[in-house]
């Protein structure tokens, strides 16, 4: 008889705990930036543990981990199932680590249970997801999905170290894992990440299905009009860029966010030239940060941003220029995948809620190659990307169980 | 046969030219700062030029420089007409210089005129209108008027000069001007100053009919809300101090100056917390200066200011926090003194206009212990409080003669 694979809770929490001590910080996070020593640690102790239960590990040359248990049917490619272990500089102990040593569980779960699959089953811990010590981040995916890693070779670190050394020794580091081209045809990819919102939480919901990852761009606007006195400068001789930038912020406020429920509008930055209390300034620039899982809106609020700008510029009697900073396009996660997650949740009786991820992550570069999805679990006050962040324990171990049985259906399709 | 006191043009000019050099910018302006070896230059020359011409020469113990012609009624008090000659570190040649000349020039053509008045006529220099070294502005005057200067002795300069040490050196450096107190009954008080604003060169007008000096009051406004992830809290989860800060500068821009046209609302300083382009700001800070000659309408702004701040704040989830960091009530001057004034102006068949300055100056002051009034004539493109200030030298002689015929005027009292 064969036993149902299921989720060690202790044993993932104890994991957990593990691999929070590389890089720890005092006030909790860990700090475990790409390709450090501690990072190195951290896929040391993950190469190891997949050995110790006879898994076959290999890397690539942009140093993706991956961890493999064989399924029944050899000429299927594999499915993927991860997240990283590479951290913020402050950052959490859940983010990345959660994914990747839950995808891990699953597939001890499996091999606890010697259940079989159809498809092999490939644990990956992508490298240099958050991107904050080498530019860019969700580079490992990247790598995998296409990209070219020469471009980034020459990147020097916000440390002064070079990502070309850096990333040989972290490679080296592991001798023990086969090296593998980069990149190889593969049959879908679930990751179970935090939410890093609040609407899990606020909503009570144990389990988020993701449906997509909002694209990003970045605008920088800055309205430019004539500094002057603040009490000789009437009305009519005034060219004020910020009465300018407030009519232009004020009408992208009102009309775009509220009327979208997909979109997302922020301000983040913002500043006055020359910065005088007492002076009407000669210039205004702020940014904005808009996101969509559309393309085509996010075409249509860049297009309406520039209108709007330029028509309260004009009012003004300013002019406004307007800068693309950034620009990634979101991704639709496969109808089927999303199916997949949504029917393991169902089966497990957990309430749960469709979504969109707000946030990247290398799930947006695997579902332009294959059938992709999320599962998302909440985090106490949303918080993430600080050393406060926080997640259940129940929840942690819920969101493993929905990855488990995800894994599962996919791998062995009817 | 009496003859006509006429203002002379050259000689003006010729002086204004002089005083120029004293402190002279490679860039054309002047650095003559309050109380520095180069005001105190100023000061010299002035005396010298009035001790050739056997006028008496005074000063008070905050360093207020005054010139004095006898009137035929040794029991009137004088009539004071003037400005100040010290400068901001980077300040233009007219700001201050042109009014205290053209007075100066005015006493001349009194004198070459052989021409009597009433009351005394003084022409002052007052000390410390800029206040860009030591704080406070406008020292000269508000000493003259009863403020108590000991307040001020502990004061030290941006350059780390004590204001103590450096006025005791600028009086030192004028033995021959006799001490006098602080303060004395005066029967009134005539300024001649440019415009600082752009309104008389736009309308073509030579002559502004100074009616009274607008109050300023300085709001410093911060709206606390919470940082958050840019992509992953939606809007029933932000409380986004930028969209409070925006609809409130929004509210104010829209509702108070262009309805009031005396009022004048600038925000010249803005900064959003933590700062970062893909994140809600945890707080946003701005300022607000208003103006107006009323005081009752500045506590009404004020007020709406209060009010729209905390309720859009409220609106956002936010909290807002408003400080008062400056209070300068504004004057309304004496209605006999501006039509001493207007008429003067019409008398020469100059073209000009009732208005307030938005700017504070000495006269401010004066209005409050006798009937005082200014004379504004335009600057190019408004500049001022900067080293490319210029006035035309048609425009500089207009105003001299316009003061001159108004102390005349004030000065024998029908």
């Amino acid at each position: 008889m064969t036993l149902v694979p299921e989720i060690d809770g202790e044993r993932l929490l104890a994991r957990l705990d593990a691999f929070a001590r590389i890089g720890a910080t005092p006030a909790g996070g860990v700090n475990r930036q790409a390709f450090s020593v501690e990072d190195r640690g951290a896929r040391r102790l993950l190469a190891k543990l997949a050995m110790e239960r006879g898994f076959a590990v290999f890397q690539d040359g942009i140093a993706n981990l991956f961890v493999r248990r064989e399924g029944t049917d050899a000429t299927l490619p594999p499915l993927l199932i991860g997240s990283h272990l590479d951290s913020q500089p402050t950052g959490g102990r859940f983010d990345g680590a959660l994914g990747t040593l839950a995808a891990f569980e699953a597939l001890e779960a499996l091999e606890d249970a010697k259940a079989e699959t159809a498809m092999p089953i490939e644990v990956v811990a992508w490298s240099n997801e958050e991107g904050s010590r080498f530019a860019p981040g969700v580079m490992g995916s990247m790598a995998f999905t296409g990209s070219d890693p020469a471009a980034w070779k020459s990147s020097v670190g916000a440390d002064g170290a070079s990502l070309a050394t850096e990333l040989e020794a972290t490679i080296a580091a592991l001798p023990e894992a086969a090296l593998r081209p980069i990149g190889k045809p593969i049959s879908g990819y679930i990751e179970l990440h935090i939410e890093q919102g609040p609407s899990l939480e606020k909503e009570r919901l144990p389990i988020g299905v993701v449906t997509g990852v909002q694209g990003t761009r970045w605008l920088e606007v800055s309205i430019e009009g004539t500094a002057g006195h603040a009490g000789t400068t009437g009305l009519a001789y005034r060219r004020d860029p910020m009465v300018a930038a407030v009519a232009a912020m004020h009408r992208l406020q009102t009309t775009i966010m509220p009327p979208d429920s997909s979109a997302r509008l922020t301000v983040g930055r913002i500043a006055a030239k020359p910065g005088s209390i007492n002076a009407i300034p000669q210039s205004v620039a702020f940014t904005v940060d808009i996101r969509h899982p559309r393309m085509e809106r996010l075409d249509a609020i860049e297009a309406e941003l520039r209108q709007v700008c330029g028509a309260e510029a004009e009012t003004q009697h300013c002019t406004a220029t307007i800068k693309r900073s950034f620009d990634m396009p979101g991704a639709a996660f496969s109808p089927n995948m999303v199916k997949i997650v949504e029917a393991a949740a169902s089966s497990l009786g957990l309430p749960h809620k469709q979504m969109i991820s707000g946030a990247f992550h290398d799930a947006l570069f695997l579902a332009r190659v294959a059938p992709a999805a999320m599962i998302f679990v909440p985090c106490r006050d949303g918080l993430s990307h600080n050393e406060a962040e926080y997640v259940e324990p129940a929840y942690a171990v819920t969101g493993a169980r929905v990855l488990l049985q995800a894994a599962i259906a996919a791998a062995s399709p009817r």
